[in-house]
């Protein structure tokens, strides 16, 4: 039987959430429990992505199949009685043997949360804590530029070499509320360090360093060196994951 | 010449906030670094009172002494830029040479926060998770009975031994918002576990297995056994100080 799962996480003490060797992940964490429960036969979990080391989920969504039969009430419970406590199993619902947790996403909700009043220590691993001005109406212009069908290797890893740069951003709204900026962006997908480039680069352009209609340039030269810097990982959240 | 300093820290990773042999803590970690600024002369700092291990603080104040010539701006620059990111000092005014951090006390507030809604990994160490439901009425039916000038000696640990068990409660405010219920306390002292003995007692009211009124037998009684169970560290906040 296969299984659609929704989970989320906090990212602070794991190397992100993709299986690498002998590093602790969260995917390791969750293969290691399915298994146990899948009476020790190897359970193999395909998420929507990866987030990198830092990143949180709030909901971010794998399949994986079992042997075992067992009710989604019983799987939950012994998935959250068995897992960490930076790691909760939300929702567990039976899907058919086709569905693919990555190939079948048509849509992907991240938000960025900056802090632009005093620092608080509580939150030093969830939010980024940023000190200086901003000028939040240049960053708003900024987001036309952004949005719509680009390639965007200018704004993923220099060492993400791939044949499809190609992303299509939905939309991206900016909320200041208290003092906490939030950046969301939905889109198709998103290669990887995107959402963070895209949030170096708009910090940027508040800081008065860039303009706006700089974005449509960095696009045109497919080059990351012309991009913003990389946003720190603790303020990103992998917030909603989207299916047919 | 003497300092009064306003700082918040996230408790999760230290043994309370006073000094204990061989224990990591919040005051050690402050004697430390001003004990460098004050040319390696120990400095000794005096906080408006402990907080347990696990225990944050949004507002606590502590005073010191330094022998060393430098501005309170500079001073806060200096102690934000050596201590670790879980502690920040906010504010640093200077004070006459009799003012004392905990004698000059007036009023604590401390705020007590549970989430009644799903589990969220990232407020783990920030927030008490409470699966069952609770009756919210009854427990704000409570509040009257622990307000006024009382001897709390049933909500202290019940190795605190003392002379004087007497406090006075101010004021006692239960809030939902969101699936977030926040619990103030207001009053001219509190007794060692004390708010956490009088939330553990609140939930049990919420619970139905004591009624409003019980509260009067318990302090009556003036016995530890009589209360409710003391409510995890995590969710409690030292959220201001006052003096005159």
């Amino acid at each position: 039987m296969r299984y659609l799962m929704t989970f989320s996480y906090d990212g602070t003490l794991y190397n992100g959430y993709q299986k690498q060797v002998d590093k602790n992940t969260i995917q390791d964490e969750i293969e290691d429990v399915l298994t146990k429960i899948n009476n020790n036969e190897f359970v193999s979990v395909v998420a929507t992505g990866r987030t990198d080391k830092g990143v949180h989920a709030i909901n971010q969504k794998a399949h994986f199949d079992l042997n075992v039969n067992i009710t989604v009430e019983k799987l939950k419970l012994a998935l959250n009685s068995m897992l960490p406590n930076d790691i909760y199993v939300k929702d567990i619902i039976v899907v058919s043997n086709d569905f693919h947790a990555r190939f079948n996403v048509i849509k992907k909700e991240y938000v960025y949360k900056m802090n632009l009043g005093e620092y608080n220590p509580i939150d030093k691993n969830y939010i980024y804590q940023y000190n200086k001005k901003l000028n939040i109406n240049a960053m708003k212009k900024t987001i036309k530029f952004l949005k719509g069908k680009h390639n965007f290797k200018s704004f993923t890893s220099s060492d993400d070499v791939r044949k499809d740069y190609e992303r299509t951003i939905y939309n991206i709204h900016i909320k200041l509320k208290n003092s906490i900026l939030s950046i969301t962006f939905v889109g198709n997908g998103f290669l990887r360090y995107m959402v963070r480039n895209m949030v170096g680069t708009l910090i940027e352009v508040g800081e008065g360093k860039r303009l706006p209609k700089d974005i449509q340039d960095i696009i045109e030269k497919k080059d990351r060196t012309k991009a913003g810097k990389t946003a720190p990982a603790q303020g990103l959240y992998l917030e909603n994951v989207y299916y047919k």
